[in-house]
């Protein structure tokens, strides 16, 4: 892939595969009645995403020197919000997609209230598995993960900006008042938010000091940022073919993103300066750091 | 209200007033765009039920000289968790419910997409509010809170239930294999399991030895299966304006109730012996668990 390194691509298959086992895990298939609700959720969480996020969780969580397995327990639990969320966007009520992947949406292969149910499922699961002892033997350490997931995912974080996002789309008033500053806030809470847990949980896992907590929270905002700008700037730029979408949805949606509010040379730029600052975030770390190196090079210079 | 003692009667008052209190202040209202996602949440958490599921906890708290501050976290977070269920089943993917207690539900009162994400943010917040250090000192109590509450609420408990109740409704096959077991299985998980977490959530915060706590779970197991007996009873026996909805809707609907399993006689006598098992369980609890034992009384007694 493009703007990969090979560290990189070997890493993220390799992690990949270990939060796949890890979701088989803890969403086994049951004999019960309810087996459709646990189907779809297996089916909405083995989806063929790039799992970034859980590969966040256990980059970081090895610079602390975390067990794999409470480090795999904390990647499924984003995984699953990150799932859920995706679910519930795909509704008729809300994106009403019917392909996420060139696979069938949740409600499209099984129903709308199996999807409703499964993200509800979903959702809850997260916060079992992190408040379980298996993902960490400190009780302050699990109640932590649990405060933090649900800040990053609720009303203040990503649903809050999924409300805005909504808003925005069907409401001209809204719509009107989006500035630069307005979009980078609604960015930040539908995603930026769940990205920086990410970075942040295995440094809470490993009890890491203040001071390199507080370089992963800053190199996590600037990330999750410059993912959203590049986002926007391949809805303009991207080939339809490399993303599996079709491109200039955005545009033709009348949509304020970061490349209608600024221009394409200046979303550019603003991608290229976040994340060189997420970079010089890492100063703190040496070559541990490298792979958080490589996915802001990555995120910056990729084409799907 | 009929069933109801006086004493159950002014306690039922006054902590369903200290519940919606909580509630006011943990789910304020913002000035920001998302705003609306606020509104719902308020919306779909005041509407005068009866917040019999908070009043358990509260009255459990009391027996084991909890914190009010504490209590009314976990009460709030356990009626958020009510809420959110309600305002999903009452989409019209699941339920298709336009009125709830006399008021537009949520999806009629805002619109769809306004109610999932109402419903996802109570959720997330419910476990927002257990794992913040304001809930309790010992982070070990907070993290045991979580897990219980996901139990119940996720795909083994409450969600899982509701699966198999939507299943039961739309599939032939599901229906004819449902007998008293089977459906005992379905209601214990839809709502026996936070009836129970309910119960269990003041000895938690307590630190309540095991051998109350086992009492307790035996009322609250007995308890639960009492109160949907007497739903179903409800429905058949129940005059239309004490119940302030449409009765006699499951038997015309064709649903299997544990009246249409066991007829009307041997489900009022299994009510009644639920209901007197239930008391009998509190035997290790003195005065104190009084309006536990109300409780029971009219759970069994009540008219709607």
């Amino acid at each position: 892939m493009p703007g990969m390194s090979e560290a990189l691509k070997a890493a993220l298959t390799d992690k990949s595969a270990g939060v796949a086992e890890m979701l088989q895990h803890l969403l086994p298939e049951v004999a019960e009645t309810e087996s459709r609700l646990f189907d779809a959720m297996r089916y909405s969480t083995m989806n063929g995403g790039k799992r970034l996020r859980p590969f966040l969780v256990l980059t970081t969580a090895e610079m602390f020197h975390v067990a794999p397995s409470s480090a795999l327990r904390a990647a499924a639990a984003v995984e699953m919000i990150h799932c859920y969320s995706l679910v519930h966007d795909d509704l008729p009520a809300m994106d009403n997609d019917d392909l996420r992947r060139g696979k069938p949406t949740c409600h499209k292969q099984f129903d709308e209230a199996t999807a409703i149910l499964a993200g509800d499922g979903l959702l809850t699961r997260a916060f079992e598995v992190l408040a379980h002892p298996a993902t960490h033997s400190d009780p302050a350490v699990r109640s932590q993960l649990v405060l933090d997931l649900a800040q990053a995912a609720g009303p203040h974080g990503m649903v809050g900006g999924q409300m805005v996002d909504m808003l925005a789309e069907r409401d001209e008033a809204v719509r009107a008042g989006l500035d630069v500053a307005a979009i980078t806030r609604m960015h930040q809470m539908k995603t930026g938010r769940m990205i920086a847990f990410s970075c942040m949980a295995g440094a809470t896992l490993g009890k890491a000091p203040a001071q390199l907590r507080q370089a992963l929270q800053a190199y996590a905002h600037d990330l999750g940022l410059c993912f959203q700008i590049v986002d926007d700037l391949l809805d303009v730029e991207g080939s339809a073919d490399e993303m599996g979408k079709t491109i200039g949805k955005d545009q033709a949606a009348g949509k304020i993103t970061f490349v209608s509010l600024l221009g394409l040379e200046r979303a550019r730029d603003q991608a290229r300066l976040l994340a060189d600052q997420a970079v010089q975030h890492l100063k703190p770390f040496d070559a541990e750091a490298d792979l958080l190196r490589d996915v802001a090079a990555y995120v910056l210079d990729r084409r799907s």
